[in-house]
């Protein structure tokens, strides 16, 4: 037994959904070992009734039935256990019991006592779009790509798209440092294509570039790219973890727009019964550490995302969330430009569209291709504000 | 259509198992499709018969059926579609096929050429027995817990569990940087609290600080321990990403022995038809991410994990890999001293039990317990090693 402890302690909590699968007694079962195992893994009979048995411990706040063996259970730890962390907060969420089966994180409610740590998103929906200077239809994104061009084709081509009114034109998440177009060669390239663009277009188009990138490889790449003069960054949380993405939004020397890019965060919501909800990995997560878009694969498309995960990261993306700012959703993942007004009536203006290689199958090119996205983009904004009557 | 590319590779390819389910032309147009989504994530139509088709598309080497339904395809990659780096290496391996359902990464095959780019654990199994002393039983190792403890509370731990003969005491990987115990003074305390034991016992145990924590304060955490005299670090790849734990191997002013944690790992790992393989996760990856010892959940413990399963994670821990040294395999997750023989069968003496909470049990305390651990170890060693006629 433990001698006894004394805490001063805020008494705000945080709270995880879980959803259970099993039996009402199992589930519950669960739950109680959910609220020892995320915090303090110790034998519970050897704690005494201390303030670590009546504050640190999670604490079931309830229980709710979806069916005979399907329940979400509300669990709520003291702000304190995750410290001011990114790191230590997922730890709390689902560190361990990632590891048990049938268990997914649904949902989570920060309170604004903890929210207060967290600056966000640096641009947000709002910010993004006084970069931009585009405020009334979503914006438009694509990639350039295949990963074997050399970094003065890929440079052509990233001239091409914002000489034809893409907004964000990205690094395919494909593209890091390898010899085919080296980061420095292709960053400064790639930048300074869209920089000769915008002054003949006089539209302020933003080249992003991937610095998803190992150790301090990541930061000399982010600094390299705010050098040469690209506009934004991608980076994929799932390879690199979500607080490094936070350090990238947070560094004010570098100042740029973060996109955050899916790879490998696909684990986390292959399985209805595992991993954490789409809302929470894509939506609620990436905004927490700072990214301004998050990008996932939209329904119908090359990827199995359902409508309602979709909506959910959207959503995620988009509500009230202490005072960090709302981020634009960016569905994609094999879209094409006659997919533009669903999206658009699904995802409504506030929406990056990102088409990728759907743009290169136009038979005059994607200079041509780009601009009839962008026609097709204000066409179906106009419409909808129109029946909006806005 | 692109324009034709020649490019000038070194014909070497790395190869990854995927598990896939399905029929067999669903598995097949499954296989075809990861071989563009995780090279060129491009109209393979648009892309002309050059080298990039040649060469940078994913190849499709061989195709086993294992029933109706399940498929292990390989699939080889170019190494240069890597570059030299684990997080494109990653993205390679998984990155957007992750969120494709019921497709598992079974293995990985990774070439002496590409290998040869990874300096892999800085100890391994042969370091860490001579930075111990210890070379003819299993490494003993523990945690210090619960969160709430204040850093002298932990420190009084970590002493008495050194007197006791533990050789691995570590931060529990919920102890971040908490108001309880603030990392700082944690970590000066506790490694001198090791000090002192080691200078009584004659032996070189050391104390793990968890340096899992957001961006730069990472590296400053690893660097403070250094400075504080601990003896190794305890890195949750899953949290801060696989390539800050190689970081942390690879760097020569540290010098220390990496533990992983297995934290938000398990979503991999949830599931048999989707994410990656538990040899893959916990036992490839980490090894050549330069862990030395990777811990993960036994059998019939509190976790899941199957009996194949952490004989796959002990095998890809210790088989050979290039030139990287073999690595400690740590069974733990609810261990108690009464499995030590079973243990010590299953794992042989190269491996590293960890018990955790159990050692608190013991009616003398955690001295007592801990060296009754080492005692039971030892005697367990013994008799296995005559077992063996060795």
């Amino acid at each position: 037994m433990l001698a006894p402890t004394k805490l001063a302690l805020s008494g705000e909590r945080f709270r995880v959904t879980y959803q259970i699968v099993g039996a009402r007694n199992e589930a519950l079962r669960k739950a109680e070992e959910i609220c020892i195992e995320q915090t303090v893994e110790f034998p519970a009979d050897l704690v005494p009734d201390d303030d670590i048995r009546a504050h640190v411990f999670g604490r079931i706040e309830s229980v709710e039935q979806r069916d005979d063996r399907l329940f979400y259970v509300q669990i709520s730890y003291a702000i304190e256990t995750a410290g001011q962390e990114i790191t230590q907060l997922l730890n709390v969420i689902f560190g361990n019991t990632s590891m048990q089966p049938d268990i997914q994180v649904a949902d989570l409610a920060l309170p604004a006592s903890l929210l207060a740590t967290y600056a966000g998103p640096r641009f947000g929906i709002p910010g993004l779009r006084a970069l931009l200077g585009v405020y009334d239809r979503p914006l438009l994104c694509t990639a350039i790509k295949p990963i074997g061009l050399s970094a003065e084709a890929l440079a052509r081509m990233t001239g091409e798209f914002a000489l034809g009114g893409i907004d964000l034109i990205k690094d395919d998440h494909g593209l890091a440092d390898q010899v085919f177009a080296p980061y420095a060669e292709r960053v400064k390239r790639c930048a300074e294509a869209v920089q000769e663009a915008n002054q003949r277009t006089g539209r302020r188009s933003l080249y992003v570039a991937n610095v998803t990138a190992p150790g301090r490889a990541l930061w000399e790449r982010a600094y390299l790219a705010k050098a040469a003069g690209a506009g934004g960054l991608l980076v994929a949380p799932g390879i690199v973890g979500y607080d490094r993405m936070q350090a990238l939004a947070d560094d004010p020397q570098l100042g740029l727009p973060i996109l955050l890019h899916p790879a490998l965060l696909g684990s986390f919501v292959a399985h209805p019964y595992t991993g954490m909800a789409h809302g929470v990995v894509f939506g609620l997560l990436g905004r927490l550490a700072g990214a301004d878009v998050t990008i996932f694969p939209n329904f119908g498309g090359r990827f199995s995302f359902s409508r309602e995960a979709c909506l959910a990261i959207a959503d995620a993306a988009k509500q009230p969330l202490g005072g960090l700012k709302p981020i634009f959703p960016a569905p994609a993942g094999g879209m094409r430009v006659e997919r533009v007004d669903d999206m658009l009536a699904f995802y409504g203006v506030d929406a990056v569209l990102l088409i990728g290689g759907d743009l290169h199958r136009h038979p005059n090119g994607i200079y041509a291709a780009s601009q009839r996205f962008l026609e097709t983009v204000l066409a179906g904004a106009q419409r909808l504000g129109v029946e909006q009557g806005t």
